[in-house]
């Protein structure tokens, strides 16, 4: 089992299970000769352990592998956490299957096993990345793998803004937000919004408009290249957020400019063999999985 | 021009041009001998002239119509402030057609005489109150001609809730919360969240979840005489909000209890003679307008 | 067992099970000491069993109670063929359930023991009919029990119309077709065309455009007993159909009008006490089936 | 005015305003000193003029310029016929802008002198095609710039068939049929069905499914380079279509495999200076069309 040597292990305790894994992932680490590095904030949850910490930012520097055990959204965290650094990852989810999280935490070894042999494969998700600008200066700024969300701040109240693509003028559009979406994220938010699945591999952005006042106003896919400027009204009365996969959000005012494009590099996601994302789409949305029938 | 007395005045000053309308109707009403009473805010912008004013609580007890200036939103407000007494009301638009407002600012006279002569025809739209109950005890309340919506306060968080109708458990539910409307709303938010139209003397009630977790959670048509109950799951992490008619905000909290059900009398909505709802459809909606083509 | 005395027996062979099904209801009924009378085509596929037959349209006539073996499907084509007899109709499904069939035929006794003790829920579904005039004149028409859908007779051909509702004109549509649905039928075709779910009581109608050419042409709710009028627009260039339930296909032409709307009567149809209308939706539709997660 | 030598002239005459358009190009074209090679059919329609003719299909290989006058479902019978001709093609609109047809009848010096000075733009649209397999020999197949459409060749008659990308199962299907759409056809009929907007110069193909009996069969965007198959199950009880912008159809049988793929080359389209994708947009689709409002 020659793959990787310092195997980095994040989690977010939201479920009492989590942490059962953690330990029991730590002893299969153990067993088969690799160092973990656990992330501060988990090593405090686990007092009489004994293995190498790190502030989840400087994670990444510190290992060759990272796992995240939890949801989808543990792993949207972990991701943009360690995205500068050139590491691959790797998802243990809860119990049931996720999109990105797709090592069941019933059967470590002999999932994992595979991993460590180098048995597995790798893809490349890129992210997106926001910035806003009040008056031609930057004023924030986050980064997403699934999507960056413009709301109003206030539920219950639309906003109102000019959007741009390649500086190109495409509309003035009154709504409860817009969702610019990856392929990762297409599979999330997006589609509740009625945005289209998009391949993982797809290089396209969506955006979503969220209960357009304009009954035309439609999801729109563009080249994951293309730069997108998104002017927030000076009507506006709210001060709206763009929030990064549904768990940051950074403050925009009335004026700001909020521009978005993909980010440089990305992440490795890396997969065991039996992946497939169709299986992953029919068992999560409820298509038929049968053959025929 | 024998019809009605005392008109009481409403108008929101959103747009410079309310104020202008608002003077040529005290004029107009003043030349064919009725009493105007103005509601008390907007007195205060038209210091020169002198007729009655009212709280806009109390308008309705002081005329026998009401008059709205301004755009549907303005009539919404009008409508939730005089519906317990029974007048009717007549929208005057700010230049475009609306669903609740048809009457053209630019020839007042022309198209309210045929009104003072009795010319017109009259509507009823029923409205739908909410109750938020807390450990069993009342702890908000609020009425809505288009709309009550659940929504968890914040933008960019999920909320999620249990849903029954007339006591029957409907459905355990994860959104950005929930849209109960009216007919009359029905052409308004919930459309754009895609709910059916309903036309407006339909004695019934739609239930649209926005942007749902579960794709097939779709929009529900129940009798306006249904009793929904939904109960906030204890898990939310925000303090939810129903809104009415997006513009008054009642704050629930996770377990409490929301009953929402049709409110007994309604508004009498005076509409002229020449008043065509699926007119109305076609110029606002977008639909051809053409009879054929 | 005192209720009911001859119970008419309906099924559509489609699938292997269902003569099975067939033949132990017949043993059944002759254990409790009611009388059967079988389909006339169901008693040629059955040749040593000795029973009454009678022809599907006429079985109304000599029973008391019908009961129809096989799908939501089968039990349309029942209904249609006895909703001039005022008799109950029960389903039973062919292993899962259905909207309409909801007795399990592996527990035949078990389940209809209670039935025929009386313990059991009626409701009345009401129907719709089509009738087709071309040139003031009558030629053709339908009924339905789930929806009447004019469509242009081709696949890939649009279609272009008018559409009036009590006389008033509403829109000139082109598009794939138009869906009337009662609430029976607004789980089935006109759900996956975007239209509402009508909770089965419902006094209402809805019209689903099919993929129209105009984005913000959406399904529109009627009262049940408004009048439905479609001129067919005579730069048609196939000729449409109007189709019953999915079933039975009424020709139409280029210029004919065709009149929809409620239809005198109705169906009765029998449930379980146990019959749980959301509980069909959460399994039939993939609603998150528990109460809390 | 050096650009281009002889100018190929197709028309599709199903308004009478353009064989008055095609006169007035005929004039232009001799006054600029321009060749005209007139489509076959065309020029039986217009027996005083002297022009070259030639069959539709030759007609791509006698000219560098293709000018189509009419509306967008004229441009795409002209692209099918000329796709294997490297030459440009132009489009002529009836008096409403196009999305394909952009310049105006209206006037055609004003408009075309800088195209044949040269000052336009070109951009490469790409096309796709089916290949129909009966027991692995071909059955048929067809070509569109817009769309392929999978459909059970009779309406009110669903089909079900099992999709497959680059070889992966995808899903087995049931409903009306399955679109696959080009970003060209992206805002034609798939946006009717629900699938999203996609810029033109994107690589992608949409599929989006009509009225599926499972509700969470959503569009889904894949590479244009992705191979599709679909394999249409043996149930099927009708011989389905694939139709080819809506203008040819071909026919499949159950059992047959159905190849989409992208077809190598494609359609150079010219356009004005002026023009303004997404200005078609908000003209075509009924967005708003002003800066702020």
């Amino acid at each position: 089992m020659g793959h990787f040597k310092r195997v980095g292990v994040i989690a977010r305790l939201d479920k009492p299970q989590v942490l059962d894994t953690v330990k029991k992932l730590l002893e299969y680490l153990q067993q088969i000769g690799k160092e973990a590095v656990l992330e501060e904030d988990l090593s405090s949850m686990l007092p009489g352990i004994k293995v190498d910490t790190a502030p989840l930012k400087q994670l990444g520097n510190q290992c060759d592998l990272a796992m995240v055990v939890g949801g989808d959204g543990s792993f949207l965290g972990a991701a943009r956490a360690i995205c500068n650094y050139d590491i691959p990852v790797l998802g243990i989810n809860r119990g049931t299957l996720g999109f990105l999280t797709d090592i069941s935490p019933h059967a470590l070894a002999e999932e994992l096993d595979p991993i460590f042999n180098g048995d597995f494969f790798e893809e490349k998700r890129f992210m997106i990345e926001a910035k806003i600008k009040r008056q031609n200066r930057p004023s924030g700024d986050g980064v997403a793998l699934n999507d960056l969300v413009l709301h109003p701040g206030k539920s219950a109240r639309m906003i109102r803004f000019d959007l741009f693509i390649d500086d190109q003028f495409v509309m003035n559009q009154k709504s409860d937000g817009l969702i610019v979406a990856t392929p990762t994220g297409s599979t999330a938010y997006a589609l509740s919004a009625g945005g289209p699945i998009m391949l993982p591999k797809l290089d396209a952005l969506v955006l979503v408009p969220m209960h357009p006042h304009t009954l035309s106003n439609r999801p729109i896919v563009i080249d994951s290249n293309a730069r997108i400027r998104i002017v927030v009204c000076e009507s506006n009365l709210t001060y709206p957020s763009v929030s990064c996969d549904g768990q940051l959000h950074i403050t925009a005012a009335p004026g700001d400019e909020i521009h978005i494009n993909r980010k440089a590099g990305g992440i490795r996601l890396i997969h065991p063999k039996s992946h497939d994302f169709y299986d992953v789409c029919r068992n999560k949305l409820g298509w038929q999985t049968g053959y025929s029938s």
